[in-house]
Protein backbone atom coordinates (compact mmCIF):
# COMPACT_ATOMS: atom_id res chain seq x y z
CA UNK A 1 0.00 0.00 0.00
CA UNK A 2 1.19 3.29 -0.62
CA UNK A 3 2.06 5.69 1.98
CA UNK A 4 -1.10 8.69 2.58
CA UNK A 5 0.52 11.44 -0.21
CA UNK A 6 0.95 15.17 1.14
CA UNK A 7 -0.40 17.79 -0.47
CA UNK A 8 3.15 18.95 -1.08
CA UNK A 9 4.01 19.28 -4.53
CA UNK A 10 7.22 19.61 -7.01
CA UNK A 11 7.23 19.98 -9.63
CA UNK A 12 10.77 19.05 -12.19
CA UNK A 13 11.52 20.51 -15.70
CA UNK A 14 13.06 18.04 -17.68
CA UNK A 15 14.35 18.35 -21.23
CA UNK A 16 16.51 15.57 -21.72
CA UNK A 17 19.75 17.12 -21.63
CA UNK A 18 22.64 16.02 -19.56
CA UNK A 19 21.48 18.44 -16.77
CA UNK A 20 17.75 16.70 -16.51
CA UNK A 21 18.92 13.48 -14.32
CA UNK A 22 20.85 15.80 -12.05
CA UNK A 23 17.82 17.93 -11.05
CA UNK A 24 14.98 15.15 -10.90
CA UNK A 25 17.48 13.77 -8.61
CA UNK A 26 17.65 16.69 -6.18
CA UNK A 27 13.39 17.10 -6.96
CA UNK A 28 13.43 13.16 -5.30
CA UNK A 29 15.04 13.82 -2.37
CA UNK A 30 13.20 16.78 -1.82
CA UNK A 31 9.82 14.65 -2.65
CA UNK A 32 10.89 12.31 -0.17
CA UNK A 33 11.56 14.44 2.79
CA UNK A 34 6.74 15.14 3.59
CA UNK A 35 5.89 12.43 0.67
CA UNK A 36 5.25 14.56 -1.98
CA UNK A 37 3.40 14.44 -5.28
CA UNK A 38 5.89 14.65 -7.91
CA UNK A 39 5.07 15.86 -11.08
CA UNK A 40 7.27 15.87 -14.00
CA UNK A 41 7.13 18.29 -17.13
CA UNK A 42 8.70 18.09 -20.46
CA UNK A 43 7.80 21.14 -22.80
CA UNK A 44 8.20 20.40 -26.55
CA UNK A 45 9.72 23.30 -27.32
CA UNK A 46 8.30 25.60 -30.86
CA UNK A 47 11.78 27.29 -31.60
CA UNK A 48 11.03 27.13 -35.29
CA UNK A 49 8.46 27.44 -37.94
CA UNK A 50 8.69 23.00 -38.28
CA UNK A 51 6.23 20.67 -40.22
CA UNK A 52 3.27 18.81 -38.08
CA UNK A 53 5.34 15.28 -39.13
CA UNK A 54 8.30 17.13 -37.03
CA UNK A 55 6.25 17.62 -34.25
CA UNK A 56 4.62 14.96 -34.26
CA UNK A 57 8.26 12.81 -33.82
CA UNK A 58 9.30 15.79 -31.11
CA UNK A 59 5.52 14.55 -29.10
CA UNK A 60 6.92 10.93 -29.69
CA UNK A 61 10.31 11.44 -28.13
CA UNK A 62 8.89 14.25 -25.15
CA UNK A 63 6.71 11.13 -24.21
CA UNK A 64 9.80 8.75 -23.99
CA UNK A 65 11.48 10.84 -21.93
CA UNK A 66 8.61 11.81 -19.77
CA UNK A 67 8.39 7.71 -19.05
CA UNK A 68 12.31 6.89 -18.82
CA UNK A 69 12.16 9.58 -15.91
CA UNK A 70 9.00 8.15 -14.31
CA UNK A 71 10.36 5.41 -14.05
CA UNK A 72 13.77 6.90 -13.12
CA UNK A 73 11.94 8.68 -9.68
CA UNK A 74 9.47 5.63 -8.66
CA UNK A 75 13.10 3.59 -9.35
CA UNK A 76 14.18 6.38 -6.31
CA UNK A 77 11.31 5.53 -4.00
CA UNK A 78 9.41 8.15 -4.67
CA UNK A 79 5.28 7.07 -4.56
CA UNK A 80 3.29 9.74 -6.39
CA UNK A 81 4.58 10.06 -9.71
CA UNK A 82 2.92 11.90 -12.36
CA UNK A 83 3.93 13.47 -15.98
CA UNK A 84 2.72 16.84 -18.03
CA UNK A 85 3.28 17.47 -21.51
CA UNK A 86 3.61 20.53 -23.05
CA UNK A 87 4.18 22.68 -25.73
CA UNK A 88 5.22 26.15 -26.33
CA UNK A 89 7.78 28.61 -24.94
CA UNK A 90 9.70 26.15 -21.95
CA UNK A 91 10.01 28.65 -18.98
CA UNK A 92 5.96 29.79 -19.86
CA UNK A 93 4.52 26.41 -20.22
CA UNK A 94 6.35 25.47 -16.89
CA UNK A 95 5.30 28.74 -15.27
CA UNK A 96 1.95 27.77 -16.40
CA UNK A 97 1.59 24.53 -15.12
CA UNK A 98 3.13 25.61 -11.52
CA UNK A 99 0.18 27.71 -11.18
CA UNK A 100 -2.79 25.26 -12.68
CA UNK A 101 -1.21 22.47 -10.08
CA UNK A 102 -0.73 24.93 -7.53
CA UNK A 103 2.97 23.54 -6.75
CA UNK A 104 4.82 24.31 -3.89
CA UNK A 105 8.52 24.15 -5.91
CA UNK A 106 9.81 24.29 -9.41
CA UNK A 107 12.78 22.38 -9.36
CA UNK A 108 15.03 22.68 -13.10
CA UNK A 109 18.45 21.89 -14.14
CA UNK A 110 20.93 24.95 -15.04
CA UNK A 111 22.63 24.93 -18.65
CA UNK A 112 25.38 26.66 -16.68
CA UNK A 113 25.95 29.06 -19.78
CA UNK A 114 24.07 31.11 -22.13
CA UNK A 115 23.86 30.18 -26.18
CA UNK A 116 24.00 33.70 -27.05
CA UNK A 117 24.52 36.87 -25.60
CA UNK A 118 20.51 37.38 -25.66
CA UNK A 119 19.83 34.47 -24.10
CA UNK A 120 22.34 35.82 -21.15
CA UNK A 121 20.36 39.24 -21.60
CA UNK A 122 16.94 38.36 -21.81
CA UNK A 123 17.39 35.02 -19.54
CA UNK A 124 17.35 31.45 -19.69
CA UNK A 125 14.72 28.78 -18.62
CA UNK A 126 16.08 28.86 -15.44
CA UNK A 127 16.78 32.20 -15.19
CA UNK A 128 12.85 33.28 -15.87
CA UNK A 129 11.43 30.42 -13.65
CA UNK A 130 13.57 32.41 -10.67
CA UNK A 131 12.01 35.70 -11.67
CA UNK A 132 8.31 34.93 -12.01
CA UNK A 133 7.93 31.98 -10.45
CA UNK A 134 5.01 32.86 -7.43
CA UNK A 135 6.84 29.52 -5.66
CA UNK A 136 9.98 28.65 -4.29
CA UNK A 137 11.94 27.88 -7.57
CA UNK A 138 15.41 25.31 -7.20
CA UNK A 139 18.11 25.45 -10.03
CA UNK A 140 20.37 22.54 -9.95
CA UNK A 141 24.01 22.77 -10.90
CA UNK B 1 26.20 13.02 21.36
CA UNK B 2 25.76 14.35 17.86
CA UNK B 3 24.89 12.49 14.76
CA UNK B 4 28.17 12.31 12.54
CA UNK B 5 27.95 15.11 10.46
CA UNK B 6 27.93 14.80 6.36
CA UNK B 7 30.08 15.94 4.15
CA UNK B 8 27.19 18.13 2.25
CA UNK B 9 27.13 21.87 3.34
CA UNK B 10 24.18 24.10 2.84
CA UNK B 11 24.27 27.88 2.86
CA UNK B 12 21.63 30.04 3.68
CA UNK B 13 21.86 33.62 3.20
CA UNK B 14 19.64 35.92 5.82
CA UNK B 15 19.31 39.51 5.68
CA UNK B 16 17.01 40.09 8.56
CA UNK B 17 13.62 40.53 6.91
CA UNK B 18 10.49 39.05 6.45
CA UNK B 19 11.70 36.57 3.81
CA UNK B 20 14.67 35.13 5.65
CA UNK B 21 12.57 32.63 8.25
CA UNK B 22 11.51 30.90 5.23
CA UNK B 23 14.77 30.79 3.43
CA UNK B 24 16.31 29.14 6.84
CA UNK B 25 13.23 26.82 7.32
CA UNK B 26 14.06 25.46 3.76
CA UNK B 27 17.44 24.89 4.16
CA UNK B 28 17.18 23.01 7.43
CA UNK B 29 14.46 20.81 5.83
CA UNK B 30 17.16 19.71 2.84
CA UNK B 31 19.96 19.85 6.00
CA UNK B 32 18.23 16.98 7.83
CA UNK B 33 17.75 14.89 5.12
CA UNK B 34 21.64 13.77 4.87
CA UNK B 35 22.47 15.45 8.01
CA UNK B 36 24.10 18.17 6.04
CA UNK B 37 26.03 21.26 7.71
CA UNK B 38 24.16 23.81 7.97
CA UNK B 39 26.13 27.22 7.69
CA UNK B 40 24.20 30.90 8.40
CA UNK B 41 25.43 34.07 6.54
CA UNK B 42 24.63 37.77 7.05
CA UNK B 43 26.36 40.47 5.17
CA UNK B 44 26.31 44.18 6.76
CA UNK B 45 26.25 45.90 3.01
CA UNK B 46 28.38 49.15 2.39
CA UNK B 47 25.67 50.77 -0.12
CA UNK B 48 26.27 54.38 0.97
CA UNK B 49 29.53 56.30 2.53
CA UNK B 50 28.83 55.34 5.96
CA UNK B 51 31.01 56.09 9.03
CA UNK B 52 32.94 53.19 11.33
CA UNK B 53 30.03 54.48 14.14
CA UNK B 54 27.03 53.50 11.76
CA UNK B 55 29.07 49.79 10.61
CA UNK B 56 30.01 49.17 13.58
CA UNK B 57 26.34 49.29 14.53
CA UNK B 58 25.11 47.44 11.75
CA UNK B 59 27.69 44.76 12.64
CA UNK B 60 26.17 44.51 16.36
CA UNK B 61 22.77 44.11 14.69
CA UNK B 62 24.14 41.89 11.82
CA UNK B 63 25.27 39.04 15.37
CA UNK B 64 22.46 39.57 16.58
CA UNK B 65 20.84 38.42 13.76
CA UNK B 66 23.08 35.27 13.05
CA UNK B 67 22.77 33.90 16.73
CA UNK B 68 18.91 34.19 16.75
CA UNK B 69 19.17 31.87 13.18
CA UNK B 70 21.38 29.50 14.49
CA UNK B 71 19.25 29.45 17.49
CA UNK B 72 16.07 28.77 15.68
CA UNK B 73 18.28 26.22 13.33
CA UNK B 74 19.36 24.15 16.37
CA UNK B 75 15.77 24.24 17.49
CA UNK B 76 14.48 22.66 14.47
CA UNK B 77 16.92 19.73 15.33
CA UNK B 78 19.88 20.72 12.69
CA UNK B 79 22.92 19.38 14.40
CA UNK B 80 25.69 21.48 12.71
CA UNK B 81 25.30 25.09 12.37
CA UNK B 82 27.86 27.94 12.11
CA UNK B 83 27.78 31.44 11.25
CA UNK B 84 29.18 34.10 8.86
CA UNK B 85 29.33 37.34 9.40
CA UNK B 86 30.67 39.09 6.04
CA UNK B 87 30.82 42.83 4.66
CA UNK B 88 30.52 44.39 1.53
CA UNK B 89 28.12 43.32 -1.35
CA UNK B 90 25.65 40.69 -0.89
CA UNK B 91 25.84 38.48 -3.86
CA UNK B 92 29.68 39.01 -4.43
CA UNK B 93 29.53 37.87 -0.68
CA UNK B 94 27.92 35.10 -0.87
CA UNK B 95 29.32 33.54 -3.65
CA UNK B 96 33.13 34.03 -2.11
CA UNK B 97 31.65 32.25 0.93
CA UNK B 98 30.08 29.29 -0.85
CA UNK B 99 33.55 29.17 -3.25
CA UNK B 100 35.58 29.27 0.11
CA UNK B 101 33.48 26.93 2.27
CA UNK B 102 32.82 24.14 -0.68
CA UNK B 103 29.03 24.58 -0.34
CA UNK B 104 27.04 22.52 -2.39
CA UNK B 105 23.74 24.06 -1.90
CA UNK B 106 23.25 28.20 -1.58
CA UNK B 107 19.59 29.20 0.09
CA UNK B 108 18.18 32.67 -0.52
CA UNK B 109 14.79 34.22 0.37
CA UNK B 110 13.09 36.05 -2.45
CA UNK B 111 12.27 39.58 -1.98
CA UNK B 112 9.51 39.48 -4.87
CA UNK B 113 10.31 42.32 -5.93
CA UNK B 114 12.32 45.23 -7.55
CA UNK B 115 13.55 48.27 -5.56
CA UNK B 116 13.89 49.70 -9.19
CA UNK B 117 14.21 49.61 -12.81
CA UNK B 118 18.06 49.12 -12.30
CA UNK B 119 17.63 46.53 -9.87
CA UNK B 120 15.04 44.49 -12.85
CA UNK B 121 18.07 44.96 -15.26
CA UNK B 122 21.09 44.29 -12.80
CA UNK B 123 19.61 41.76 -11.07
CA UNK B 124 18.81 41.25 -7.48
CA UNK B 125 20.51 39.31 -4.98
CA UNK B 126 18.77 36.08 -5.39
CA UNK B 127 18.99 36.63 -9.44
CA UNK B 128 22.71 37.21 -9.56
CA UNK B 129 23.18 33.93 -7.01
CA UNK B 130 21.00 32.15 -9.89
CA UNK B 131 23.40 33.40 -12.67
CA UNK B 132 27.05 33.02 -11.19
CA UNK B 133 26.81 30.58 -8.83
CA UNK B 134 28.72 27.21 -9.31
CA UNK B 135 26.65 25.30 -6.65
CA UNK B 136 22.40 24.58 -6.64
CA UNK B 137 20.65 27.77 -5.56
CA UNK B 138 17.58 27.78 -4.22
CA UNK B 139 15.25 30.50 -4.15
CA UNK B 140 12.73 30.92 -1.53
CA UNK B 141 9.33 32.10 -1.83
Amino acid sequence: MKPKKSSYKILVAIDGSQYSPKALDYACKIAKIDNAQLQIINVVEEYFNVGQSILRQLDKTSKEILREYEALAKSLEVMHVSTIQARGNAPEEILKAAMREKVDTIVVGSRGHYRSKMDFILGSTSYKLAHYSKCTVIIVK
